[in-house]
């Protein structure tokens, strides 16, 4: 089958690779209706040094299940299923307390044995615990939005709610990529009276004002700060979310909460301690997030999707086939496209 | 009136100061009748730089009301109050969401015109919102315990709460002063399940126990991680209460933090960035707390004290009288005393 590899910074190839194939008695064999890139996709293709076996790409993915093991009890094969960005098994005591992240016995698509989601068929380990069955035929209208449970907008609802994001809070999304604009999104549908969104590129804030957002902040830096606080009377946000993963982001971030207030991290970071420990003593702000445990919010989230209230999807801007993927990388790397969707 | 005052590390003095007065119509005017040393005093004791005017000390004190502005309501001339280390209007809006350290108008004892607490008396500030009437005798037995509501046990419960302890909960507590002390009963009340101390000193491990440790782990670094992974399964503790301020302390915490954890920080931050983002960002780690809001805690920690269900004054160990705070301060340094108790 054909499936995408990268082999360093810049080197992202689509070529044949061994058939995906049943192994375990908890397996599903997956076909690949719909795939994209991620943003943290971009961090590789950025630094990657050169591996001469590559590294399977891609961990966001909607397909139909093609077999099932004999394990396998709640999903059948014909079914649509929606697959979060870790697999996880669904039962162990982190799963059971809504961390499938932490799962156990789960672990990252493309690595090992475990097929990437960027191709024609993917080995789903652990199907019970990690697939989603989805109402829907493989091509409905809402597959762009229902693809964002996978990770991106699971991703900006986890930064909204390890943010805090409560009813009539003020609210500043640090990013304006997908992550960032579904990040709005999430906090708009949690209720957020002020949501600020810190971005310089026009077409993406113009989603984030259509997502909920209600102030744009362009600048950066200490001119970011000073208009977050002159937006807020000085006080700063309840809820910061931040979407970046730099350093940077993290500290325009740390400086724009509120005394008392939540930094929620789901930029996969760049860095390796955080800024400001004393800043953020003095001031009582936590810092939370992480990883976005998506399998577990896939349920809060669908129904807002399936019945039309959320789109999400709106984060894709342009589709490529399988053999599209690298200038798809590119296009993202370029900032020609926010988000790409791929439909083998 | 006689006060104390740091010149430098190491350099403690009581002497005469202008006498504590009225100044402003909300102000209320306090013969100390307790206060203490505390673990964050002895940071400048060991590193201060020689300041010519030197710095009033103390931030912890329970004394009797001899005097009240025009302005002042709710104090009364006789009253034995409790003011909390840091003074707050109790009307602005961070004060209302119960975050009266970052009041708009507060601010900390010993700075510029306003006293220290380890004195004879002193000028208290916004005295509506700062102090807290006692229903007891200026001599109760109770003082100790009702003293440590002024700081100590206050920040202990802050560390326990920003840590998110709940019932049922595993816990541990990196740092066996009296702060880490105060954790413990904090963490016992809260309804954990079990609670680590991470400390290495008999005497003070022993208060842990009697206070509601279940578990005491005397080792350091690596090996305290690897004991408390060894007393919770492997997973970590839910909980972790970081009452030191030094960045190996942090570290362990984080280390010994269970995915989807917490760590309350309440050790008063002798570092400027807080290691580990990728390893909290992974196991999805919150890292919470700061600075204790006390005035927001004592009407809840008050019935407990009062009606000694709970002893936290357990932590004084010796009692100095105003002469003798500058061995207090010595005594605590060389740990021959956990905290001091000031009795002017």
């Amino acid at each position: 089958m054909r499936a995408t590899v990268m082999y360093q910074a810049g080197d992202v190839r689509v070529q044949d690779v061994p058939d995906a194939r049943i192994r375990e008695p908890t397996d599903a064999l997956v076909r690949v209706t719909r795939a994209c890139v991620c943003g943290s996709d971009l961090w590789p293709y950025r630094t990657m040094e050169a591996e001469p076996d590559g590294r399977r790409m891609g961990h966001e993915f909607i397909g139909v299940v093609e077999d099932i093991g004999p394990e396998v009890a709640s999903i059948a094969r014909g079914d649509v299923v929606v697959a979060p960005f870790v697999f996880s098994d669904g039962t162990c005591e982190f799963c059971t307390e809504g961390l499938p992240t932490s799962c156990r016995h789960g672990g990252f698509w493309g690595v090992g044995d475990v097929d990437g989601g960027q191709g024609e068929a993917v080995r789903v380990p652990l199907a019970d615990g990690t697939l989603v069955a989805l109402p829907v035929g493989e091509d409905d209208a809402l597959m762009p939005s229902l693809l964002t449970l996978s990770d991106v907008f699971a991703t900006g609802h986890h930064a909204a709610e390890s943010a805090r994001v409560r009813e009539g809070a003020t609210v500043a999304v640090v990013g304006d990529g997908a992550v960032g604009l579904c990040g709005v999104l999430a906090a708009h549908r949690l209720g957020a009276e002020q949501i600020i969104i810190l971005g310089r590129h026009r077409a993406r804030t113009d989603i984030a004002q259509d997502f909920g957002a209600t102030d744009v902040v362009a600048e950066r830096g200490g001119e970011a700060v000073e208009r977050v606080h002159e937006l807020t009377g000085g006080a700063g946000v309840h809820s910061v979310l931040e979407c970046v993963g730099l350093e940077e982001a993290f500290g325009t971030a740390l400086r724009i909460a509120r005394p008392g207030g939540a930094v929620g991290r789901v930029g996969v970071p760049q860095y390796d301690a955080l800024p400001g420990a004393q800043s953020s003593f003095l001031r009582n702000v936590t810092v939370s997030g992480g990883i976005a445990p998506a399998r577990a919010y896939i349920r809060e989230l669908l129904p807002d999707v399936l019945e039309g209230r959320l789109e999400p999807g709106r984060v894709f801007d342009r589709t490529v086939g399988l053999e599209g993927v690298p200038d798809g990388y590119r296009a993202m790397e370029d900032r020609e496209a926010i988000k790409v969707l791929i439909q083998p």
